[in-house]
């Protein structure tokens, strides 16, 4: 994608009245034009791929990744930089694979989910059952799936808001309704947008009642593979899926300020995770969106005269299998009403589209200038307020954080979600560069104002 | 892509002189027009992936595949359908990994390159030098790279016509460069124009005068991830690349006949070829066009009235890593005057966008209509005589049969080809029923011509 600079907007700022004295959208506007040809997100996103790669809770190279995390905040400005640590029992992967025995052999492509339980150590060969949707499994009769290895081969819409992920996602915890009705294992289809043979993982999520079946997901082609054969007769696969829970591991949050010149103690939370799955290096998930944030809040830190709130950027420690988001909430209770605002980036690195503030932000006169300084690198802003914000800050939003969220283009971002496919080779840099300069812009605007989210929301 | 039927153009064919009499342009739009709705092509791409799979030469798939090839030819109507066995030692990959030790551990996704040599069973670790071309390989000291890995990282440039493809694939042979410099281990960067991970395969050929060391290839993400560690200082990588030949292997090539109606000893030898590499289903190396070429003669085989020539559908069974060509040449040779022209359908699915003939065949009157035929499906005349046709035709064409072409779109080709991405899922249904127009269109009229291909080279 190719971002106009739109300096031609500069202008337009100086009538801005005397309510939004401190709002400056000048230096907005500057912060823009710097993040787009600024170098500190790509070069960020690099370093920790290229230095830690995939970095799962509870492996040495989340551990390491928190080091790392540290090292770069203090590197690039930030005060306040330390780690969080809290206790996560983690779960790890062990020996997997999955084929055709009869009666057309051949290999199969699989990765476990996370917290899925294991296969016996040799595997199990059954049966399948190829269902096109989850409704056909929860309609089934109750020894539908007896002794039956269970095959949801329920495809994906792609969409920009990537609102295809929210329906898609329940197959990812089909097992324990396949369980139900007498299945020994459960293998689903991708959560993909793509034709790519690389299996996407996440975790999956046992439902009570029901008991614990081993869990997988098969590449896109790989289930239609499946669904092609068993409509022309009985299939049967080996498979086995291997691993262990270590109870006694922990995640560690990295966090760092860039301190407020007039009230520090108003706190803008923002960041991305810094844990990823496996099979990829953790580019755009969400490498990204801690190489975003940090090279914006460095680009404010770099300013003569730091904004009048403190900015903090957050690297959350264990977002894939939660805990990062409940833990930062139990770790910073006491200082809930500091939080003025809360963000995450987490959804790639493609360009940003939309800005949703809290509820009646936008007719503040404080950023009244806000859409004209976004509007040139084609962010819009988006008269609804901003409801999801990312999983990591959900905790202190249900504790009455108010969130804001930068919308970005999903059209591509779950070809390679959660799967060997997610590295630095599908990152845009033009693209990632437009990111850090609409949160930059963003950023240094709320941070300049003295906008009572809370009481802005509850007002209207 | 949409392919527009152009009944319009059927109204010019009824002036077509007199010695035009046999190339009845009527009947190749209507087999043209057919074919863009035809599934013959898709179902026979779908049974092969399906019920076959990957096929290797050696492998018992590749003989499954044989006999699946006479089935599909039988049940589609040809005739004089065989299996015409070779010896070909066959080479098999065993276990394979390879991950970075230091500085920064991380699994790197690698695959054996055909006929490599097995490292030892528990591997080697060595420090990497990263390359950026094989200029700097040939440049180097005689001792530059000694007990070194030598990880070659030379891009490849995308093209319709698949050119890159030319450039690129001498680094898939740089191993007794590397050897002869004093590497212990050879890996290239994919030769790819992907971002994914999935590593490509693809045979290698030693070169004399030098100690043969193992050779793979790395995901591309992979080869980039070595260079940027690479950059920050020395890195250790340990690699794993385990394989074992069978010498007593047999390739099985299938062949079955559309017979012609006037001249059934005046032979057109078309195909494409039924092994594949392991990692994907090989759908588009070379499913499509074992499917392609079927199903447009299968189509010209369902006629009222066979075209003048025989129509000969090969399916070659030892491509990848060589043989099929040359053996046919060898079980052939007493027919060869038989064999007026051949081609091979061997660049995946996309849409075809120009005709090759031989020297001066389309100055032809018989063929003056062609071009109007093919040419409401986008399909260019291209006046430059034909030159390539394929792999497993060359050593015929070397022995003096005419060959032509039907130039395929090469632009995403190289993001799957012989990798785990080689999938059914990639195929584009309607561009691979272009195609099966195109084949069909030209192949009629070529069958039902009586021009002489090579007196019409020669004469020019």
């Amino acid at each position: 994608m190719s971002v106009s600079r739109g300096v031609v907007f500069a202008g337009v700022f100086v009538v801005a009245g005397a309510s939004a004295a401190f709002a400056d959208p000048q230096t907005a506007a500057q912060l823009r034009d710097r993040a787009l040809t600024d170098p500190t997100a790509y070069s960020v996103l690099e370093s920790l791929t290229t230095q830690i790669g995939p970095r799962p809770v509870g492996t040495p190279a989340a551990h390491r990744a928190a080091d790392w995390g540290v090292a770069k905040l203090k590197a690039l400005g930030f005060k306040n930089v330390h780690v969080e640590a809290f206790a996560k029992p983690s779960w790890h992967r062990d020996a997997e694979s999955a084929e055709v025995i009869a009666p057309f052999p051949q290999p199969l492509a699989v990765i476990g989910l996370g917290e899925s339980v294991s296969t016996p150590p040799d595997g199990v060969e059954a049966q399948i059952v190829v269902l096109d949707n989850l409704n056909q499994m929860k309609s089934a009769a109750p020894d539908a799936f007896k002794g039956k290895i269970v095959v949801m081969n329920q495809p994906m819409t792609r969409s920009e808001s990537g609102m295809g992920y929210g329906v898609a996602v329940a197959a990812r915890s089909g097992e324990s309704e396949a369980a139900k009705h007498g299945a020994i294992a459960y293998l689903t289809r991708s959560i993909s947008t793509g034709t790519g043979r690389a299996p996407h993982t996440g975790a999956t999520n046992y439902k009570d009642g029901a008991p614990k079946i081993p869990a997988g997901a098969l590449g896109v082609p790989d289930a239609d593979l499946l669904a092609h054969m068993a409509a022309r007769g009985p299939v049967r696969i080996h498979l086995k899926l291997l691993s262990h829970v270590d109870p006694d591991t922990q995640g560690y949050t990295v966090s760092g300020d860039i301190v407020g010149s007039a009230k520090p103690d108003e706190i803008i939370v923002i960041g991305g995770h810094l844990d990823s799955w496996d099979p990829g290096t953790g580019a755009i998930d969400d490498g990204a969106g801690i190489a975003i944030t940090t090279a914006a809040a460095h680009l404010i830190g770099a300013l003569p005269h730091h904004p009048r709130r403190t900015i903090r950027v957050v690297m959350w420690g264990s977002e894939e299998t939660e805990g990062s988001g409940a833990a930062y909430l139990a770790a910073h209770k006491d200082e809930l009403s500091k939080f003025v605002l809360a963000s995450e980036s987490d959804f790639g690195s493609d360009r940003i589209y939309a800005l949703t503030l809290p509820k009646g932000a936008f007719a503040d006169p404080e950023l009244a200038a806000l859409p004209g300084v976004l509007a040139p690198i084609k962010v819009m802003a988006d008269p609804r307020p901003a409801t999801n914000a990312g999983s990591d800050v959900e905790e202190i939003q249900g504790a009455g954080v108010p969130v804001f969220s930068l919308a970005q283009d999903g059209m591509r971002y779950f070809d390679y979600h959660h799967s060997a496919d997610d590295t630095l080779a599908i990152v845009d840099p033009e693209q990632l560069k437009q990111n850090v300069a609409a949160w930059a812009a963003t950023l240094y605007m709320l941070a300049n104002s003295d906008i009572d989210f809370r009481a802005s929301a509850a007002a209207k």
